[in-house]
């Protein structure tokens, strides 16, 4: 088992992984010799290498643990140093863009796309911990030439970190991701800036932002690389999502103008109604 | 001292000037019996009753724990009841429509809008608990027949509940609150439809929302009564600051829709930053 990446999903991956002895050698791949010596430290990883093609070289599966332009960067360079039969999968935020390079792998590699639906606000191996999967979503999206043998070994994968497996196609996941991952994130975009624009002419506000403010904008303080490889790789589902809270948005705005308090309490109490029965 | 309404805020207060023996006397007025021998049995108050008129009449100071169309309604049926020169402050969300109401109270009354920024998801007297106002900003909107000594017993009722006193006119409390607590609100409310009316075409949305969606959406699980006074006696400025919210979609939504990937990147750094800047 190769680990390319060792910050918090892939850090916390091997380590889920050696704690539970799930795979005979983990061998962690990163790009800087400390990372290594750390994860080694930690028990974390059996052997590593900052060598891209000397790590994946003699593995059965590779996990690809970096940002999705770097996940996408490494598929087109990879092809060639993966054994036959290798199943090469990765933990990257959107699923078309990254299956579609996968797609143009040698015949020999076995792609599956994979996306574990955990992490933190902070990022890094020192953030990595073996829980971080235990009972997650932890999402496969096979592509047509995905074997049942490499379904196989990704479902076990998936088992082995604690997490819950869903099976998705690829382009069904970035619209539903869109919809409870990146939209959030632009909400909470909008709010912070938005806030930014009044606060201007009084910056009191930000001293009264209280426990309401900070949950909402709590994702906006998300990494910049990060997101933007996010909606740059899954953009019309997100356009479309935008879309539809913009709607949301324009009504209450209607509403509260128009004094149509009927109208308002219907938009917010349908909005408490399906948020308490989605978290409890 | 006579606390009317003993939910969360009213109970937190007087479970708090309880503890530190502030006051020489803590009466508790409350629409149920059994309100008021739960908070004897939690030494809150010292006497309990239901009759508005009867736990006003010898008190120095009336603090007014409900909704705020509550506090407005007994505003204006409260005058006579009073004595001579009694404080009345309130704890409402928002103050402009509060204090028109005080306004109109009887010469002799001493009337103080308040404002304390805490809270929770919970209500009642039973998630009431003494710390609640402890290092939270405590609002106060001086009328301008509010007399130095009253004003003086307001901010020893903040001081006495370990809350960080801020004066301000209602006017420009309001402003400041529709940016920092009622439009995270609405942006949540936002979300969860938008996001509703996409997950019908697909109710595995739901199944996939994790610690992201949680807490964008936290808010909008509030109280539609509350929030309902609140956006009633808040309009304009609650309108103000939703345009800003729209235009800041707006903005992300023509950027992300042209690939103007350098504009996209300003706008979620601008966010990330200034997130960053605001919560430590």
């Amino acid at each position: 088992m190769t680990i390319v990446g060792l910050g918090l999903m892939g850090g916390s991956l091997a380590a889920a992984l050696s704690a539970t002895r799930a795979c005979a050698r983990v061998i962690g791949v990163a790009r800087r010799r400390s990372t290594l010596t750390t994860a080694r430290s930690l028990r974390f990883i059996d052997e590593g290498t900052t060598s891209l093609t000397d790590g994946v070289r003699e593995a059965d599966m590779v996990v690809l643990c970096t940002p999705v332009s770097d996940i996408i960067a490494k598929i087109t360079v990879l092809g060639d140093d993966l054994k036959t039969g290798c199943v090469l999968i990765d933990v990257g935020s959107t699923k078309s863009a990254i299956c579609q390079a996968m797609n143009r792998l040698p015949p020999g590699v076995q792609p599956l796309g994979g996306h574990p639906m955990c992490g933190k606000e902070t990022s890094g191996l020192t953030m990595a911990e073996p829980s971080l999967y235990r009972d997650r979503v932890f999402v496969l999206t096979p592509l047509e030439r995905t074997s049942p043998a490499a379904l196989a070994m990704g479902r076990a994968l998936v088992a082995a970190v604690g997490a819950r497996e869903l099976i998705l196609d690829p382009e069904r996941h970035d619209r539903l991701v869109a919809i409870i991952s990146h939209l959030p994130y632009l909400m909470a975009v909008s709010l912070v800036n938005g806030a930014e624009t009044l606060a201007a002419e009084d910056p009191l506000a930000w001293a009264l932002a209280a426990g309401g403010f900070r949950d909402t904008s709590r994702v906006a303080a998300g990494s910049l690389d990060m997101m933007m490889d996010i909606l740059t790789t899954n953009r019309e589902a997100v356009l479309r999502a935008l879309s539809a809270a913009q709607g949301q948005l324009e009504e209450l705005f209607r509403a509260l103008d128009e004094r149509d308090w009927d109208a308002l309490a219907g938009l917010l109490e349908a909005a408490r109604e399906r948020r308490l029965e989605v978290f409890r």
